[in-house]
């Protein structure tokens, strides 16, 4: 079964030994451990949406360190979360469970046309906090996208004199796209295919939707034919976008829904040979023991699916 | 009794000795010391305000000195400053006083719609002038917020190199927020949360208000339906926010009232579960035995409150 | 009468030897040594208004030489000019003669809403050039007083490691505030605190008019019953502004006018507390004679309103 | 033959041995080597203009490895790409193929009037990668121009340190020049001067029309008698200004188009003394060995005019 | 003869060994050596106006190596050139021709109201071109002056550190100056000494027309009774404004002329005290010999007027 790790492991072959092992830690590890799936709890939903929106609903989240036990118990791959979140949590947690320092992030209490994160987190403060990798969000549309894949190459070049892997969430937003185009297909596969040029070992995008946006793109996917109608074929032209299929990229999966819906968005991305998914609002929002079995319930979905080695 | 410090210190267990002892001096100091409560005297209403507008109703003020001499006779846990007050205080105080050195400020003769601090002091600073502690305002909301959450980070890396305890302001303010909604509940307890995830030791915050100023964080509030009736409510909620109550919340008394006014206020937010108070203008510019009484008044309220260990 | 010296001095006790014997240096230096009185000849005005209406008037006064020679021969205190200028001066007065190396400047070639001057020295090019001081211009009330306050942390933390006392020209200029309130009482007083707060141990503003600028000022004012009839109460408000007097606070002359005017106005800044003038056009544009004597009466005046130690 | 490899890399007298002898490596590289024409493969498509448009006609290409065995395969004298690629790529074939690492890129989800591309590798990256050249690319005309001269600056600053010569795209763009002025002759020729003055050891252009944007050039070169009708004569005005010839000055095809068109435009830039091309999407989106079949005719048009040594 | 040029440098007896030894070559450099006047050939205009336009009316221009010749040809002081001209230059020329190396430039393709140039080199390339001293262009007057002022100060000091003098152009210019403005000739005063402040070593300024662009200047020059009538006039008011004549002031002569005016223009510079001419496209469009006959009239010109020892 490791087969597939090694096999995941040999497309970054220009990575140091540090790296490769903190990227194999968070696939070796829980339920998926070993099946090149990677199943991500993030929690910044605090910080993104404010505390009442996002920890309300449950309110043992409002502990930081209810969310580590959560991934533990649910057996994720790793858990995503801020600086200060990090700092309550790594003491205990560091050790057993791979965390990704999210390294940038944006309040709701000022939103403008074209979103910019603050860097608030970064390879230092990883390293101190025993973190397996670090994780930044790029906004592909912003008119501040250049100083977010600059911020992104000093976070990079740091990483890489740690050893820390690089997972980027990449949210086409802003001006550059209109709000149907954040999710459109041809967009998606665009934002998987910078995190990668931008050095990304691990990509985040979201489930992308039939739209097209770009009038060029729509004439070269219908000349080419590329099949388009189902999320799982949308999905496949997203991970062929990353590096032919040689970068990991997950799917995220978006507000709360309904369980049938998650397991649905799952089944296609898994279908489609996307990695696995990140899955923050629709899990830490139910209470613990219906949150690990949608958790348990979208690995098997998962396991179904890995390629054979 | 100290056990109680011991419990709040554990909440911090990544930082180092350094810091801990730092944040200890402010826990075991004067009256409300090893309580876990915090009474703090901060003045950088000349920076702010202007020095007719603070200090004209009781001019010994006009000297530095004097609210050191203050804070000492009151029994505050400590007194917040900016640099050139500091300067001043330092070589006399700094032994028996806890000082947390003010290291942005904003003056009022320039007023846009999106406040943003200068800083104009910093670790190095602190230290030699023998601090206990470095403070910072951000003003989530502002279109300048970005900004400030960079520079606490710096602060923040310098503070944690230097073992000083990181005390951070958090006012709403801006063009993101109503003039309304800079006290609004939801507000509050988020921009409580921001200074968490930024890696406050300390936070400041206003006493929070009936009004909700988002319509998804009504909603969520309304649902899981959290109670926000009374004030004493409304900072369990802020206070929650705050890592679950794992992080020192304090709260200040804006612009001077009636003592009734401030002992309600400080009954209400003891009740509901904050560390303390932050108060300024409304002691310092009464004459001195009556704001040194008007302290232990809200000094014996707090302490009232105290967990039982 | 060194006490008076001596006295200043304690107030900076905060401050290393070479800063103080810089500070005893100026306030040692010409006809007013040893009284606490300080009169300086500032020297920036080409820089500021251009040569030909700085220097027309008094042709010698093209040559930097000829300022460092009148401040001899007058018994000023110090000298205040620009890099270009003490890179002539200073090999042939730095010795004799205390140099305050101004370190940002405007030109009046385009001017804006908002001011911002030039850095365009420090103190390195200071301690080549061996200056006893080194000089800088705020202008709180523009939309760039935050870059302004921040070069001058910059500055000071630079003075502070060589041992150079910082002079600071506060002036409120910009659009936070109306022509008229540059010079208003509360505004100059306000000028003066901030001045102090960012760490100024000499302050240069204008001498106060009666206007108030802002309402909530002029009520806590009239409310306190602080007299401010007479120029000299004003300046009493802003010495007392000034750390309640335990900074150097010293008036500037402004445009050249009648020599009634300018006695008056000394002895006004005098008897409200002030520590001496700042005076460039009014000496240096009238011919050498007639400027040594004008600036020997004024400093007559100062004389006459020493403390009695 | 190499007598014209010596010859050109005389132009180039004060570089140090290390840029020399990676720039003789791209010179003496593949079909074309030894003889001073250089044809490049460039792959930034994907980040520029997507993946879809740039990869659905040819799947093969989503693989970075592909490019790199297609310009091996065809014998091109360098390979030019970004980041990402460049990790995929250069373990296996860095030695064996002089890479170019691709140091500026924009994409296409967000279009300003006045382009900027993001800095997202450098020296850095490209010396960990064994690459043989960084390339950069500028934006004459644009808002921004100011920022890229002066990316370029410190990127060729570490490049001369490393000893890797600076190829630079050199694109007027922007709302200083016209639509149509993109390509005139005139701005063309100051695109490749003002690559030269910056440093460029090879500088790519766009083959120039017959408009000419400025009138003064016009004049200029009317009165000048400079033969402008073929795109031969316009190559070599633009050879002439990048220093009299003595900077390897090459030609881009743009966008896809006919075989017959690519090959005549060929044919004219290397009458003109064009000292070859780089051919991305006119290459890489045909079938692997038509498009082998196609760079070989266009290296066989230039080797057909090498000038006689 | 050399009394003169001792007697200069004594005008600069603040700086070091070196950078009077860089400076005493270029005042004893070619037909002008010895007598303490500049005859300058600059060659920036392909950078700032595009190849064709500069170099098409003499194509030998094209190569930077023609105007190196040229200038030793005609017996010039130095050569002024930007950094790629530079890098083909001084292997060949640097010992012989003392070479000014332009550190920034403004290029024609962008042209917005308020003007700043691209810091394209600095002292570590100076330095490694053997270059005897740097140049840098201001545009007082422009909404950008400050930064330009504080790149300056930058270069300056790297300057001072590696003992290269500072040749400063002085263009007013932006939107704090009218059209005619430019050399109005309050305004070339101005400019002439803001560099001189700004640390220059030789001030390169415009002949000054007879308007007089500031009301507050025309007052006082009126009264002062300054004598602007002819050109010769104005020469001596603007290097009276360069410290009294203690700094280098040459005069350039901007667009291309007929023979007669040069002369006559170099004529009054010459008797108002300039210290030489510094001459581009007067002379590098006309043909070689035709280029240096001018050039030795013009030096003709300024020896006639060098002042008696």
């Amino acid at each position: 079964m490791t087969r597939r790790v090694d096999e995941i492991l040999s497309w970054y072959e220009g990575d140091d030994a540090q790296t490769l092992s903190n990227l194999r830690r968070m696939l070796e590890q829980g339920r998926t451990g070993g099946t090149g799936k990677l199943v991500v709890l993030p929690v910044d939903q605090g910080f993104e949406h404010g505390p009442g929106r996002s920890f309300a609903a449950n309110p043992a989240g409002y502990d930081p360190r209810y969310h580590a036990r959560l991934a533990l118990d649910a057996g994720c791959s790793a858990h995503a979360l801020p600086l200060g979140a990090a700092r309550v949590v790594a003491p205990e947690y560091a050790e057993d469970l791979p965390l990704i320092l999210k390294c940038n992030n944006a309040d709701g209490l000022y939103v403008g046309d074209d979103p910019e994160p603050a860097v608030v987190a970064g390879v230092e403060e990883a390293l101190a906090l025993r973190c397996a990798a670090v994780g930044f969000t790029i906004y592909p549309g912003s008119a501040h996208r250049n100083e977010m894949y600059q911020q992104l190459r000093a976070l990079a070049r740091d990483a890489e004199a740690a050893g820390l892997p690089l997972v980027v969430w990449s949210y086409p937003r802003g001006s550059g796209v209109s709000q149907e185009g954040r999710t459109a297909v041809d967009v998606v596969a665009y934002a998987a295919h910078l995190a990668c040029q931008l050095g990304a070992h691990v990509v985040k995008v979201k489930p992308p939707s039939e739209h097209i946006e770009s009038q060029a793109a729509r004439v070269a996917l219908v000349k080419a034919g590329v099949p388009l109608a189902t999320l799982a074929d949308r999905v496949r032209h997203v991970v062929q976008s990353a590096f032919d299929g040689h970068r990991i990229v997950i799917f995220s999966g978006g507000a709360a829904k309904e369980t049938a819906a998650v397991l649905e968005e799952n089944r296609q991305t898994a279908m489609g040979g996307g990695f696995g998914t990140i899955m923050g609002r629709n899990s830490f929002q139910r209470p613990h023991d219906e949150a690990v079995h949608l958790l348990n319930n979208v690995m098997d979905i998962h396991l179904a699916q890995v390629p054979v080695g």
